[in-house]
């Protein structure tokens, strides 16, 4: 049986994923500690993650497996997969190559909701790469 | 009109909640860069999060209103909310003292699967607090 006490201070890796078969993932760089992008795994992206060492996901947009990086290249390499104490959420711990997002940055997080305000955004990062260099082929 | 050009470039805060009216958010130690927590706010715990500079969640179990620490005492001054390209998540780097995890550790994520197995944790971090006498009282 699948308790609490189980899930919470076991050494049982038993995922939860949610009403649509998905986990929530957080990568995360190994050097630098900078979070890097949000998505989701179902049960067959986790899986592959595990076996080939590297970040797969699955498209909630495209309804479809996502190897991160199949396209551009930025693949992350897995060095530590974490779990909460819900386990309904993960942590990838990567090691990765300049260019983590699709839109240039080397962060998905590349802005922040500036002082003051609860509108208005500033960027906090530059641009590592031309997206349209590499996606535009 | 809110176009991806907007969304991802622009500098309009423009927060996407779910079907549910959430959005993920991620609490982050902005002195270490360790990631604490992963939780959800509706639009009303976004803003008080934002006047009271102190993390407001929106419990799902609960289905209520949560200023992390109310109970327990730790709560999260918050630094900095920073949004992703599509502006569906939040990273909050936040100030933090001891003990973030009701389980008793620092971070949520205190365990790791383990090298070479796709089903078996190891803890990674010692409790630094006795959460009976925290919860308990």
């Amino acid at each position: 049986m699948t308790t609490k006490q189980n899930i919470e201070e076991g050494t049982e890796f038993i995922p939860k994923f949610d009403d649509n078969g998905l986990i929530t993932v957080i990568a995360q760089d190994e050097k630098t500690g900078q979070i890097l992008m949000v998505a989701y795994m179902n049960r067959q992206a986790l899986d592959l993650t595990i076996q080939t060492g590297y970040a797969t996901y699955f498209s909630r947009s495209r309804q479809k497996l996502w190897k991160k990086g199949e396209e551009s290249g930025h693949l992350q390499k897995v060095r530590k997969i974490l779990v909460d104490c819900d386990q309904d959420c993960l942590v990838l711990k990567v090691t990765v190559d300049s260019g983590q997002c699709h839109v240039g940055y080397q962060s998905c997080f590349y802005r922040a909701l500036k002082d003051n305000t609860n509108n208005s955004l500033e960027f906090i990062e530059k641009k590592v790469y031309c997206p349209k260099e590499t996606y535009g082929k």
